[in-house]
């Protein structure tokens, strides 16, 4: 099939382009590679050094022989957009073309902003782009499943059926976004549920868990395919930042209690998933939502596993409660199904020592590369100045 | 108290803006007027001869003895906003700054786009503004009942609690809006309660039905002071487009079937029911949401009210089912609670044939104004070439 990805230079982009391309399919990349940038205006690198999409294309066309073609533009270019879609006539669309970091979100109102922009009417230029040139092409989004938040009830595949005063009906799940970031995540797939409704469209919305990992099958083969691996207080999520702090002995930075219970997958999975719902796509004009996980664990349960994998690599792993940055609740009930992508044959690389302990080796050897200044969260959910009372009273409503 | 009307010089902005001032508060609007570069971008105009801001106010302060301060410019200006919330230090912020047509948002991507950057990223910036200038005010914000959709089970007020194999929690009432617009309402929404969650904010979302009617007792006391009324296919609706047609002796445009039922008020009871979320401010922290409505009609039951009235007023007056420009069941339940203003003590001012009597005069008194080109709805929501199929599949999986 004819693959165009959207974002096909960030973590999980570049890892599920090379993937898709070894199965065989005819993948092209659009990416404007404004994360690089945004990771320069922030002064935060990725701790794998990562090569240019020029160097990453030629050495990809030399271990497998095949070639992906590249638009160095982004999907907030409405015209340029189009104009990609025209050229590759996709079979799919695979759009991770958008600022995945809730702390990027928070930082001040043009972070969120911009957020917005490059996510949201990113989504929207997507849309209306198939509804003008690709009708028939199958959209595969990733969402996330902060997208949920912590309810108190199981978090079903998208659509929950609701019994009320007698009467019955089947409806999107409530959604509790945490951050403007998981906001615009919302906000696409309102969109796209609607674009399926009323023009046909026809999508699958994949609610992604936190990712961790480093290498996959393909980025393995050479190392000028190596994938970025963010540990920073910006980019870093749980894991991957616990197992670089782990390879510099600095304590981990499990924010508040670490009670926070999420649902998480290898980068591997990640690109298997996408390969799974591009490789099925659902009739015209159907919305189809998967939960793309494989595990859940609480923070500080993650913690504990570095801590003691860090242990038998001989590392001293110190686990610190830093306050936490983010407005959440830190003890909850949590439970989501994942049974669509189990039954179209996902079988899942789960967390196991030995992933574990690759991850910290892998960050001891970039060891040089680490900046210590970026490792500590810098960017706080609350006002300076907020009241505790209200604070208090506005997790209460909301849970 | 000193309250800022973001979108006064909309048709509710305007109604809202008089009623608050002649209820004694302290009101300042802003507006880019950019609802009348897009009436003359698109050759529209309102039935009724508005004036210009400044002999708006004029007349204001000339029958009432009070001024209203005013801001030209955009709350999409984000510096611009901060001035006027810095200058004004409002206890309320209500904001109707908003494009508020469905077809308009549907016409093509670039409509689509402009309206979700005018209200969802004026409302992102609204919630900054306040975070950082404003903390302690209460935003009251327009949303719409459209939100909703048509689900299956009635509409609570902004949350249900659902129980769910066994366990049970009170979430965001799902939402399934029907065009570009509906879904920055929908967003809207999220952002804001996010922002009571996470800063402390205090917020009413006003869940607002189809508004109808012309005169208020503030905008009849000088025709200087006269509203606006749209008749036109992309701003008019329903029943002001009806009495509209009845006095051109043109047929009524019903949309298919006409069996669409939706929730209406009066203009007149738009402002008043501003003025009683502005004088109710919720605890800091709080997310409020009021459907603020006073009745349900189905669009073919108001067709044949004015049918009925016209006949009254000598009118010939017939009823044409036209091929529905929107996706959307034209046979639904629809049922929908209103206590929340009600029991803020809303009399609802209820419709009757002396209301539409009155309006279909209205529309006489200024017939040489009428464009007849405007009537008729030009924007489609489907794809020219969709598959009939697959438009039963979407409405029946949205069932």
């Amino acid at each position: 099939m004819r693959v165009l990805i959207i974002g096909g230079d960030g973590y999980c982009g570049w890892a599920s382009a090379l993937h898709l391309c070894a199965r065989g399919h005819d993948v092209a990349i659009l990416d404007s590679l404004v994360r690089r940038r945004w990771d320069s205006e922030l002064g935060v690198s990725t701790l794998t050094p990562i090569r240019s999409m020029a160097e990453r294309l030629r050495a990809w066309e030399h271990v497998s022989g095949r070639t992906i073609k590249f638009f160095e533009t982004d999907a907030t270019d409405y015209a340029a957009l189009c104009d990609a879609i025209l050229t590759v006539q996709p079979d799919a669309i695979v759009n991770f073309g958008q600022q995945r970091s809730a702390p990027y979100s928070m930082i001040d109102r043009d972070h969120a902003a911009r957020t917005m922009i490059n996510n949201t009417l990113g989504n929207l230029n997507v849309l209306w782009a198939m509804r003008e040139h690709a009708p028939e092409a199958h959209l595969v989004k990733l969402g996330t499943m902060g997208e949920y938040g912590t309810p108190n009830i199981e978090i079903e595949e998208g659509f929950i059926t609701i019994e009320h005063k007698g009467r019955r009906d089947t409806l999107p799940f409530p959604k509790q976004p945490g951050s403007f970031y998981h906001l615009t995540k919302v906000a696409d797939s309102d969109q796209i549920y609607f674009a399926c409704r009323v023009w046909g469209l026809r999508a699958t919305d994949l609610n992604q868990g936190v990712v961790y990992g480093l290498h996959t099958p393909e980025t393995s083969l050479d190392p000028e395919l190596i994938n970025r691996f963010d540990y920073d207080g910006i980019f870093g999520t749980a894991l991957n930042r616990f197992c670089v702090q782990a390879a510099l002995d600095h304590p981990l930075t499990v924010y508040g209690r670490g009670g926070q219970t999420r649902a998480f997958l290898n980068i591997t999975d990640t690109a298997r998933c996408v390969d799974l719902a591009v490789e099925s796509a659902p009739a015209p004009g159907t919305f189809r939502v998967f939960n793309q996980f494989t595990q859940t664990f609480s923070v500080l349960s993650l913690a504990r596993m570095v801590e003691r994998v860090g242990a038998k690599l001989g590392l001293k792993v110190q686990i610190d409660h830093v306050e936490n940055p983010r407005v959440e609740r830190e003890a909850h009930f949590y439970s989501s199904l994942n049974n669509n992508l189990i039954a179209l044959g996902l079988e899942p690389v789960l967390l196991t020592d030995e992933i574990v302990a690759s991850m910290i080796e892998s960050a001891q050897t970039f060891r040089s590369r680490i900046d210590r200044a970026q490792i500590m969260p810098t960017v706080r959910w609350k006002r300076e100045a907020v009241n505790v009372a209200v604070e208090a009273g506005a997790e209460e409503r909301a849970g």
